[in-house]
């Protein structure tokens, strides 16, 4: 099962670094610069976690992942654009993203803000390219949308950056803990998740079901993260380990202790399984990706 | 007439601050600087030229301004977003905006760049609001999605910002200059009003001579901007004039002079006028903002 999970993953991840390369244009364009510094971040070396759970819940429903490959694509240009706003010199200040340097190292603060801000816009205009999409429904479209600039905006990615930041160097408690990562990672993966699924038809009863399973599964991600960035090794990770000390930033292990926020994560990783019961063999990507998300070591 | 234009702008100013009022959500939010700081910037005194397009192309061909007011309003979120970044320390690092201090000296510049990030996203979401368009097909509702977000991309507003950031203290030719302004405003404004239109069902005949209106009104807009950025006052500007000089920015008046600059507006706004030759007295509005573009004082 495991090289299944691996092959899968991998055989994913070709297909949407492919689609991502049809989609976003050439340096050749005009001007050059921001097309370079798009292309960099977007093609830094990225898991595609969030597409592959589009892709995956899609399959899950009965659907193809092929019919819902523009979704996958808009939500790692916007996860990407999310990435090279937080670690803006005003934001978290990182030199470094996946052992690359990050993108306003290279293209200077002006040119990285606007390509986050290109990639923001661009996930929008892909995802309603209706001839890109397979059978897809325009309301179904139009919906995935609205979710998704919700799960983005100040009532997800964005509110939860805004806590983040304002709690750095406070004591803060679990609620606030929950409500950064609900907000800053979750959202957007429940909404890969929910994404794939309303562009494969699915019944509202299995959109209900997929989005608790996305819930738990992007929580225990994140703990999953903050017990990296503890005790991964830089070569791994592509980054300083420890860097959220430095800041320091409000996480599960300054918050529980290591050993609770272990527990915490296999525990959220159960949960996130027993949503996807009533499944069958379709959803068996998404179960692995959930055990893959406590045993990864970057 | 003149009066028949300030009442019609008054009027619609009104309606779009209502709208805008009724959509942001209020400080009590949560994290509530975030909606302190996007409520600052989006009701900070701005004239709403693009909503009113919005408004008034949509009438020009018959249909309802209120029909599409969450468009017009999402248009002037994406215009405030732009504002915000372009103000930002390593962009123009401008203090002052409508006479106000911009908005990352009120509320730092992490607090800044999410607040744009948010109007962007929330522009998208705004507009996918299916439930509050009066009657409009959802096709329409996904194809301005698309126009938009191209409009406000690389290929439109941020590939226009990236000329301009890139000319400064450049010398360069027209050529150059047509290339910022068609992009950085000129996008948008075409955007404001073909939206308006496609929502309220025009003909394909009716666009293309609205988009052409749009062209030569955008340009003329700017022309007329720049010209007012060296002559104009700083009371009636709310910013300090000659900052284009300052940063050494490319315009109008620095590439072909200032009397040339003023026949070139002058010409536009004819240009843009002989477009709505076949349309009758309701387009009356989009006539007399062509004309108050250069007319206006601030």
């Amino acid at each position: 099962m495991k090289n299944n999970l691996e092959d899968y993953l991998k055989s994913k991840k070709e297909t949407v670094d492919a689609a991502l390369e049809s989609y976003l244009p050439g340096v050749s364009s005009v001007p050059p610069i921001i097309f370079e510094s798009v292309r960099y971040s977007v093609f830094a070396g990225g898991k595609r976690l969030r597409p592959i759970l589009c892709l995956a819940s899609a399959e899950a429903v009965g659907g193809k992942a092929e019919a819902v490959l523009p979704a996958a694509c808009a939500l790692e240009m916007i996860h990407t654009y999310s990435l090279i706003h937080d670690d803006l010199p005003a934001m978290d200040d990182d030199d470094y993203r996946r052992g690359k340097p990050t993108n306003h190292r290279v293209f200077g603060e002006a040119v990285a803000i606007l390509a986050g801000d290109a990639l923001l816009t661009e996930a929008f205009h892909l995802i309603s390219s209706r001839e890109l999409f397979k059978g897809a429904r325009v309301e179904s479209i139009l919906r995935v949308i609205h979710e998704l600039s919700q799960a983005s905006g100040y009532f997800g990615m964005v509110g939860g950056q805004v806590v983040d930041i304002q709690s750095e160097g406070q004591t803060v408690g679990e609620e606030t803990l929950y409500f950064i990562h609900t907000h800053k990672t979750g959202a957007l993966i429940t909404a890969a998740v929910r994404t794939g699924a309303i562009l494969a038809g699915a019944t509202e009863e299995q959109l209900h079901a997929l989005s608790q399973y996305g819930r738990d599964l992007g929580l225990a991600f994140q703990v999953a993260d903050d017990i990296l960035n503890v005790e991964g090794n830089r070569e791994a990770l592509g980054k300083e380990t420890g860097s959220d000390t430095r800041l320091k930033k409000v996480t599960f292990p300054t918050v529980m202790g290591l050993e609770a926020s272990r527990q915490k994560a296999r525990e959220l990783v159960a949960h996130a399984l027993t949503h996807l019961g009533s499944f069958d063999e379709k959803a068996e990507p998404l179960r692995g990706i959930a055990r893959y998300t406590i045993e990864r070591k970057s």
